[in-house]
């Protein structure tokens, strides 16, 4: 079997490669290819964690096994080292046994910055100009580096409920070349694309605050409780995810259907959009809506690819298990 | 990060070892300081494999962890390599971070022998001298091997759906210079002791097949629509199991408690008895009856045995994760 360290995942995924790899394990989910099994998340008793795994099969890419882990809320101030932990381990399909394992921590914020890239790619408008972002913690400088890749963008607003932490999103922007400026919620009117990336559990993005034909991507609410925008935004909004049982009782759309704004069919597969079966946006000025729960086959799907990129580069360890 | 793969487990795992753990496990089960997640288990439509994720906490053995793998029915056919198939991965639960990774082929069958092993320590008559087995195949073979250890037994009968399979336990019981017999059901009546181990959707042991003061583990039921015994059996037998959840829905006791023969109260943990807030067997003439279901928790259990045993000899493989 094959070992890819966490130290190594930095120098070999990309973007790119994770943009693929997701994008590909969407489309097989709405086709039917590919499903996610029941996700295990447990709060331990110790250390306050919360542990788990996430798990799925790919029957197109045969890809077959989980990411394990969790968050330990203790481990940066204890230990120095970060709080989302996670290991993602692939079977072979043909026989049952175990053939890689790869570390998980980059990978997540990769593929969950690819997950709203690809929303972006499919869903908004082709000449979209100003990008907003709710959130400005470390999985937001992850969006919006991948985001700023999808449109020729020419202004990055910002807002989080801790301005002080602005500088970090500010510097992805610099970066990138493109100007930065902090906003108010209003100032998200003049966005075309919106990322929403926080752990919050009431709304801050409200809709009156985004204008029409802007394409919304919530990322942050995996959760029972957790909420991003208002309800209201779902129920003007053309709303797709990545897995609709996910987006209605744990993710963004839990609480639009709770209240009875949108139904479970007004929900629609991201995948399906890639895929074609599904137009995604038909108008200009739509609102389009991505809720990103995140699923185990994302994780699958961005370790397959770095197990190869690092097989290519001959540094996967082999282990004779 | 350690690794001992499948081949090292043979050398290195010994019955007593496996059983010290599980009774140990079982012993914090009941205590409240351990306990499993809810199981995944899924047909994923390839190879008519099932694959899933037995996973569980004991704090008072900080094991942390799960079992990842399965069934996968062509294996030995098209391979010539076993049909179960599934490795064990222990996390630090101080940190998350994944700490160990442990073939569970053997152990699994190891875990299991123990399981019934502990429950005959604790339940079976003191003098039992006849142990009766139902089921011959390659799980009988550890089952029998380990509780021949539990008393002086000195006479193995034995009865299986496929008679020409009963040399596999004849065997074990040559070995162990006890004298062995095939029986029909009716001569299980001589038992002191009798374990069944089958995949059978019938009972096959029916109650009046069960002498006053025999202790019976049923080993065999793991799924919904199983059966090993008839269910007025446990109706007249004092019920243990390793978790009372899994044996009333997927164990031995689903028949009776769904005919209302008995209740999830009637049904206690072995667990109690080895710590003592049970008093197990009342008197010479009960029938006492383990329900062994199989749990997450033994897997671990014994994965950090061998795991020890590795580091003391030498022969874990020390991976830089």
């Amino acid at each position: 079997m094959l070992i890819v360290p966490e130290r190594d995942i930095a120098d070999l995924m990309t973007r790119d490669a994770a943009f693929d790899a997701v994008e590909r394990v969407f489309a097989a989910m709405a086709a039917g290819d590919a499903y996610n099994f029941p996700v295990v998340r447990e709060a331990i008793g110790h250390e306050e964690a919360l542990y788990g795994f996430k798990g799925g099969f790919d029957q197109s890419g045969l890809t077959l096994g989980l990411k394990a882990g969790g968050y330990w809320p203790n481990n940066l101030e204890k230990r120095g080292i970060i709080n989302h932990q996670s290991t993602i381990f692939l079977f072979d399909p043909d026989t049952g046994k175990v053939k890689a394992m790869i570390g998980g921590n980059l990978l997540t914020a990769l593929r969950t910055a690819a997950a709203s890239s690809v929303s972006i790619k499919h869903l908004a408008r082709p000449d979209a100009k100003v990008i907003g972002m709710i959130g400005a913690g470390h999985q937001a400088t992850f969006q919006l580096r991948a985001a700023l890749e999808q449109r020729n963008f020419e202004k990055v607003i910002g807002w989080n409920y801790h301005p002080d932490m602005l500088p970090n999103i500010e510097k992805i922007a610099t970066e990138a070349g493109v100007p930065f400026e902090a906003v108010e919620l209003e100032g998200m009117r003049q966005a075309d694309v919106i990322i929403s990336i926080t752990s919050a559990f009431a709304p801050s993005l409200m809709a009156d605050h985004v204008a029409p034909g802007t394409h919304v991507a919530c990322m942050g609410t995996d959760t029972k409780g957790k909420q991003e925008v208002e309800a209201a935004l779902l129920a003007k909004a053309a709303v797709f995810t990545d897995e609709v049982a996910q987006s209605i009782t744990i993710g963004e759309a839990q609480h639009a259907v709770a209240q009875g704004l949108i139904a479970e069919a007004d929900v629609a597969q991201l995948g399906a959009v890639i895929n074609g079966t599904d137009a995604g946006r038909t108008s200009e000025d739509q609102i389009t809506l991505f809720d990103g729960t995140g699923v185990g086959l994302q994780d699958l799907a961005v370790a397959a690819a770095v197990v190869d990129l690092a097989v290519e580069q001959g540094i996967a360890i082999e282990v004779d298990f």
